[in-house]
């Protein structure tokens, strides 16, 4: 085991007054429409709009603070580059973000805001983790990866802390998979309850890396995926996030990206809520009933909300 | 007075534990962009969508159970008519709605969803009040009207009595006006504050009846408002509502359709929260300083977020 529950409580202790306690979202209408009793952990809601903020914080609030002073580096599409932007920003020191030319402008422009500065790459042609540790090399900055590291597990791992507290006696929990940073910090905690609860990791089908390595007992790649779960788009589970999985998880499903899209209409039209593709993950394995659900008590993870009105437009008119 | 915070406080303890606590969502950005604190009570979270029910619910609840038991009839351009459904629906109660013509398609889903009958008129040419009073007399039904009325008026304010109490040391409350049940409700717990609270009512430009009955002194009717903003499309104060908004409120601003799309779009992309146009109409007001802002805290009630997916598309790519 890499991480325990005492990590993930000793983030929470870190975050506490810091990141928001996101509200759990409930709907009599997706209650009668699953059969089941269902609670969102809207982590859309979160600062920067996404989970990644805890794992972020975490993080940068653990290092040695003479080394944190030099600096943050970070890679990423686009909600940990804002996360670490913001918790560079909060703890007094420069963020460089190394983020691919094909960014959601919403993502660029917040990240931009949190005041970090931008060094772009093509997601398709060169290697994030290269570049990110040249630039760390370079000049000295403290490297914060979006999932493969403990302190981001850990600190990804709140939210679910959070949704036990507030919801007793959950049957299953279900998130969005991309690096498996939130999945192995959710299992974590998930583990530590008294009852059973199942484990449920959500993919989008193109991108099924996490799903292929369990079904083959070890890391598996998939080649870059191509679909509008752009927090999704990872080849390969981390070695970290690996180890923590591939031990704890029950299973992890696929969505298509139909079905996402069907997934954040229906957030927006009975929860009034604004999930970006990867956030609506979990509910659309709950909408083609991916995983049992009849009769349930089933918390899901609203990963984020940062789509933006235009992109949300061109989404929802598909 | 029409009524006092010792109704409100009754309502609120008839909404107890039925009507939702909506959250108070907040925002550095906005902040930020304002200048201001400012504190947006999530009405479009409230069970049915919006405000609507604590008004229905209240009334509903407040009538002799031998009457009430004969069933209620109520007219409604659709938030109202979602409201009276289900609150008659949790009473055990049928419930007839008249509905025009041209209501938009998700609140007429809705309000079949949740056990109503439907009669339907035309908004341009026939008198939905005439009309809901011979569908009372001929049934036997008890009208609800959608706000004038003491035991709406008095319902609606427990928003606003659940955000002061939130909310320490608000400087003003910022509410949309249809017919003014929810800013006279509004008024009156605001001024049963110990601090001085001002009290701003916000109609879309093409309908500002309430603005202009306050500027003449006396109830003042305009043609029937052709604007985005169905929740507001008001022809006259309300009678009952007029003696408490022209007491106690400080004014009524407007915006227009394009500042409410703006509105709109700006809570999807910064709070990730859906609002209907009327629902946007208090940051509207804000965005475009129709309201003394800098340094203050300011409470805005979102009243409604009954869009639907296709509308707010339509909307958004104006």
């Amino acid at each position: 085991m890499t991480i325990s529950i005492d990590d993930v409580v000793a983030a929470s202790r870190r975050l506490g007054g810091i990141a928001h306690r996101t509200p759990v979202l409930t709907s009599h209408a997706l209650n009668d429409l699953f059969g089941a009793r269902v609670f969102l952990k809207a982590e859309n809601l979160q600062r920067t709009g996404s989970f990644k903020f805890r794992g972020a914080y975490n993080a940068i609030s653990a290092l040695d603070p003479q080394i944190r002073q030099r600096g943050i580096v970070a890679y990423s599409s686009g909600n940990h580059a804002q996360a670490v932007a913001l918790a560079a920003q909060l703890h007094g020191v420069e963020a460089v973000i190394v983020m691919p030319t094909d960014a959601p402008a919403a993502k660029r422009d917040a990240t931009l805001g949190y005041g970090a500065q931008i060094v772009e790459y093509d997601r398709y042609t060169e290697d994030r983790e290269a570049i990110g540790s040249a630039v760390a090399a370079d000049r000295g900055l403290s490297l914060v990866p979006p999932y493969d590291n403990p302190f981001v597990m850990a600190g990804q791992g709140t939210a679910s802390l959070e949704l036990f507290g507030d919801v007793p006696d959950l049957d299953a929990v279900v998130v969005p998979v991309g690096g498996g940073g939130l999945l192995a910090g959710t299992a974590t905690v998930a583990r530590a309850q008294e009852s059973v609860v199942a484990v449920y990791g959500v993919e989008p089908e193109a991108g099924d890396d996490t799903r292929r390595s369990l079904l083959a007992g070890e890391r598996v790649n998939v080649p870059l995926p191509r679909t509008i779960a752009d927090g999704q788009q990872t080849t390969a589970p981390g070695l970290l996030t690996w180890e923590v999985n591939r031990r704890l998880v029950d299973d992890v499903v696929v969505v298509s990206d139909d079905e996402i899209i069907a997934a954040m209409r229906l957030l927006l039209d009975r929860l009034k809520t604004v999930v970006e593709p990867s956030g609506a993950c979990g509910v659309a394995a709950l909408m083609n009933a991916r995983i049992p659900l009849r009769g349930k008590r089933i918390g899901v993870v609203l990963s984020g909300g940062n789509v933006g009105a235009d992109r949300l437009v061109e989404l929802l008119a598909r």
